[in-house]
Order: C-alpha cells, then structure tokens, then sequence
C-alpha cells in the first residue's frame, strides 16, 4: 500500500498537496523544506493526540532543519475559543515566531481549526501544515480552509479562511481512534459520495462493510475519494459564495440536532440523521423519488449510522435552524438531493419544514 | 469643491470605491445599496467619534433602508485588544448580524482596524465599508486591507488582510481634529509623496504651508494623491509580500522610537524622525546624497514636523527594531531612498545601524 497524492489546485497563484499513507508523519518535514523558507516550527496539538504522536513530528520537524516548538491545548470542544487563541498567540510572539514561520497543526477537528484560525491571524497570516489524526478531519476540516472558533453566542461564530500549505493524513494514526470518531468519518464520507455522484456512491456501496471494518487499503481509498471530491468543490468556490453549498447537504438539521441535544449527539450521527431527514424533505420540496431516502437509509445503516432513537422538540428545532449561519435574509436553504449527485440549493418554505420536523418527532416517539 | 472618487483595482475580482469629500457622510449610505444586499449594518466606532458622527451615519444608513445598529469602544490605543474584539464579535451575534451583513468603521486607525479585524473574522467575513475621521486613517489604515489588534507582546501582532467594499472620506470631520492628528497625517502625506516620485513630492513642496493651515481644497488634494499612490500600491501586492515594503519608509525606526517612548511620541513624529534617519543611513548604506536628507528634513519642517529634542538609547531602539515583524532572517531591512521616488529595501548591516543609532542618540544629548 503507497502513499497516495493529490494536488488542490485553488487558483494560479495557490496550490498544494496532500498526502495519504502510513508513516507520512515520519517524513514529510523533509518535502516541507522545499515550500517553506521558515526557520521555526511551532506544532500545535491537544492532550490527546500530543503524547501519541507528538515526538515524530517534532523529530521530523528537527531533522529537516527546523526549530521545532509545540504547544498543547487541552483536548475538546472548550479549547476552540477566543481565549485558548489568545493564548496561542501571546505564546507564539514569545517563541519568537516571525512572519516567515510555520505552524502545524496535529489532531482532529478542533486542533485544526485552531490551528488554522491563529495561523491565519498572526502576524496577519503564516503558512500553516495540517496533520489531520481523525478520518473525519482527513476528509473534511483539514481541507477546504474553514477555520474556527467558539463564541458564547453560537460555534465557528469566528473564523477565516486559510488554506493550508500542504496536508499529511497518516493512517496509522486511525488505529488508536474511538468508535465515535469512526462514525463522524464514515458520515462524512457517506455525504461526499452522494453529493459527488453514482461512481463514487456506488463504490462506497461496494466497500461499507470493508470500511465499517478498517480495512487499512480501503480506508485510504475512501479518503482519497471524499478528498478528491471536497478539492474539487472547494477550488470551484474557496469562499463559500455558491458551489461549496452542497458540502453543507444534511448539515442544516444536524447542527440544530447536535445544539438540541447539547453536543450529546456526534456530529457524524448528527450528520446521518440530517442526510435522512434531507431525503425524506426532498420528496415533497423537489419531487425526489422515495426510494431514494430509503437506498440512502440502507446504505448509512451499513455504514453503521443507524438512525437516532431519541426524540427532540420540533418547535426547538425549528428555532435552532433560524439562528444558523446559513439563513439568508428570514429563508430556509436547504441542499436537497434526488439520487447521487443530482443536488440542488433550495429555499424551503418554513412551513413546509416545520411540517416535517413534526413527523420527524412524531416517528421518535 | 466638488467629491473626488478613486477606484482601488486590487483584481479581476475584487475592487472598491473611494469618496472624498465634504458631507458624503450624509449621502454614501444610498449608493452603498448598490454593493450589498444587507439587511443589518453595524456601526463599530469609539466614544470620541461616536457622539460627533454617529447619528448622521445611522440616519443614513437608515433612510438607505438599512437596519441599523452601532457598538462603541473606549476611545484609545487600548481598545484594540482581543478581549473588545472579543466583545464585540458576542455582540454582533447577539444582534443577529449574520453573513450577509454589513460592519461601518467609523473613526480613526483604532475603530477602524478594530473594525476591519472583527468583519474579517465574524462568520469568515462580512463586508465592511471603512469611515476614516481622521487624517491618518484617511491616507493610510483605511485602505490597504490591514488590519490588527494588539497583544500583550506587541502590537498589530493579530489580524488580517481585509479589503473594504468602500471608503469614504468626509473632510467636514477634519474640523475638529487636534494638532497631533494632524501631525500624524502630513508625515504619511510626507512618506507617500517621497516614496511616490517627483511630481507629488514637488506638489507637496509648493503646498505645505496651506496644507498646514488646514486648507480644505488642498487638504482634499493631498489625501487624493496619497490615496492613489498607496492604491496604486497596495493593488500590486496585496499580502505585503513585496512592492508593499516601500510604504515602510521610516517606520522600522519609528516603531521602535515609539515604544522606548512608551507611546508618548506620536506616530507621525516617530515616522517624520524616521525618514531623517533614514536619509542619513542611506548615505553610508546606498550611497544616497546629503543634500537629498537637508531636503527632506527641510520639507518636514515646513509641515510642522520639527525634528524630536528628547534621546533615547541607541541600545534600546536597537533591540526594539529586532523584535519588530519585519525582521526576516536576524537581518534588518530598511527602506532607503536616494531622491524622491527612488527607493529601495535592502538588508543593512546591523553594526551600521547601530552606528547611525548612537549618532542620533549623541546628536539629541
């Protein structure tokens, strides 16, 4: 099994690669040394991953001529905040970190976002190298170039967007990862290849129990493919004005399910659950065939993405998709799908949505 | 006197307008509906500015149909810190602001770069139109995308690149500026017209006393020229990461004169010290003309920009130019020029620069 490469191509002035293999975390310093004139180093991490994974990078970092420097953030959701940033960046001008310097950001979502988030703000932006450790920041968060942080007010309030400088997804990492994590990936993935279309929707069919299984070979394969597939997307829209909507299929219910649930729900289940609920939307909203949510449920129950026993309020719904970022002036857009990679964006009459928020929670019950 | 309209052309994508102007305070918010499909405006300005100018921007925001709002910092340095951004980015989700709406700076560098920095991280960006009120901000801050905050360790050492979707430059706010912010102004009139070339420089030169004596017609020429120079500029190289270095002129030595000074002496003190020094090291390190510093120092004169008469030590403003972002590598850059228009950036010598530091520390004892 080899690494595997591809190349993010956003415009004529802005590229780069990422990686996929096993052991990429022990040599890609090197490669880095001809993109980067950065004398220092600073690796930032969580409690989590930082014991696991921590010395390689910073012995590569070190092989490959740079000063090498880490700071770790503790491990959750409650260090993508304005004041874990803070600290980052006081921390950063103490270390001495110039406008050339370079960050790397290890773990999973949320040392990413961080990562990427102070990365583009220091010293008004410096390069960045993501090393995503959870399938679903290999697929997702560590491309695309959203970056974030929490407010009191509501998650990923404040952000940027910065793409990175190069991405390593080391599969070896996956071998520690929790059941949970699994799901957040396998959710994601699901959600690339229906909205990417029959070929890849079709192999993923082919694959669930191999990929439910951690086969290492089709792991990368899948990575592969949902990269391949969000690339595509995000070069065709890097500030998510248009195109780049459709990454956002099933999204607009989970994020209103995981607030409902307070964060009890995963966002891979989350995800799942909003897929299905999109599915069932689509029939009535764009005349989508009903057997296509029902193809959609089998393949997440295989997946392992079975759908969620617990009933929530469709009245708190309801108010919890308003307040997302995604509302545009009082409207509901929803990405609605009718067979693999036949999507669109559509405004939804609210009423239309309330409608079926209530058979959702009806069918809960 | 009539508006004067610049266009910033930064590229095939993305370019805004300039207005300057008596009373466009009054009218900008009608053409503004033009640019934006915003609902919410949120005027962010600082308690000085606010109970001058914020009523005309909110009834004109208002009469264009916008929903306005407005949030007020403390007046000062101090504001442009994480923890008011922080505040306001609360804020601005506690009003419901979402991403297609619309932030207002109203005020000088602070408002304005405090402003800049919130709109270009609130949901990853929302559009911002930039209200300078003071010189300053009128030539400098408010265009060219830069924005920052401050932190513990330094300033600016947070922010971005944020372009405006619109500048507008109200002359009727001059009237009530204090000396020194006038002093802050000629001296980046003065750096632009250096670095620009001949023809601004000699304009300057033939107009400086009535520049002086807060002539409206000419003080309206003046930020015009800076304005096209710095446009003209900031157009060829948006990140900073060339071309842009010129608009450094005598700020490497300003910068750290500043803070030995613990922020007494003004910023456009600092820069007018700094392009003296400047010439004189650019006879020893280009092999610039005399005659070409006695010009400069004599022009500098003549817009109130008399030289400072306190020292301060060579060793300290040495260490202070080696913390400052610019430094790449250990080396000093500084921008020198031989005559108006003909500069460059090159690496000094840092036993040279501590030479003409303690001439200049001998020459003020």
């Amino acid at each position: 099994m080899s690494t595997q490469r591809l190349k993010v191509i956003l415009n004529a002035d802005s590229d780069y690669d990422i990686r996929v293999g096993v052991g990429v975390l022990d040599t890609f310093a090197s490669r880095l040394r001809d993109e980067t004139d950065a004398e220092k180093a600073v690796v930032i991490t969580d409690s989590n991953v930082g014991p696991l994974y921590l010395e390689r990078v910073r012995e590569g970092l070190t092989q490959a001529g740079f000063e090498a420097f880490d700071l770790t953030v503790p491990a959750g959701e409650e260090s993508k905040s304005i004041a874990v940033a803070s600290e980052l960046w006081e921390a950063l001008a103490l270390l001495g970190l110039g406008r050339d310097g370079l960050i790397v950001g290890l773990g999973g979502g949320v040392a990413g976002d961080l990562a990427g988030f102070v990365a583009s703000t220091y010293m008004r932006g410096v390069d960045c190298v993501q090393v995503p450790t959870t399938l679903l920041a290999m697929v997702d968060s560590s491309i695309g170039g959203k970056t974030g942080v929490n407010l009191v007010a509501g998650k990923n309030l404040v952000g940027t967007f910065k793409q990175p400088i190069h991405v390593l997804a080391d599969l070896e990492t996956l071998r520690t990862l929790p059941t949970e994590e699994w799901d957040n990936g396998f959710a994601e993935i699901a959600k690339s290849a229906l909205i990417d279309g029959p070929e890849f929707y079709q192999w993923l069919e082919g694959n669930a129990e191999a990929l439910l299984a951690h086969d290492e070979e089709i792991t990368q394969q899948a990575i592969v493919r949902a990269l391949t597939f969000k690339a595509r997307v995000v070069a065709s829209d890097v500030t998510e004005k248009g195109q780049r909507e459709c990454l956002n299929y099933g999204h607009t219910f989970a994020h209103a399910l995981e607030a409902a649930s307070g964060f009890r729900i995963s966002h891979g289940r989350a995800v799942a659950e909003g897929m299905r609920f999109a599915a069932r939307l689509a029939v009535e909203a764009v005349g989508a065939p009903a057997a296509f949510a029902d193809a959609q449920d089998a393949l997440l129950n295989r997946l392992g993405l079975q759908p969620i026993t617990e009933a929530f309020s469709a009245d708190e719904l309801y108010g919890r998709m308003f307040s997302d970022k995604k509302v545009r002036k009082g409207a509901l857009r929803f990405v609605l799908a009718q067979a693999p990679g036949q999507w669109e964006s559509v405004a939804v009459d609210p009423d239309l949505v309330k409608i079926y928020l209530i058979l959702w929670e009806q069918a809960k019950m």
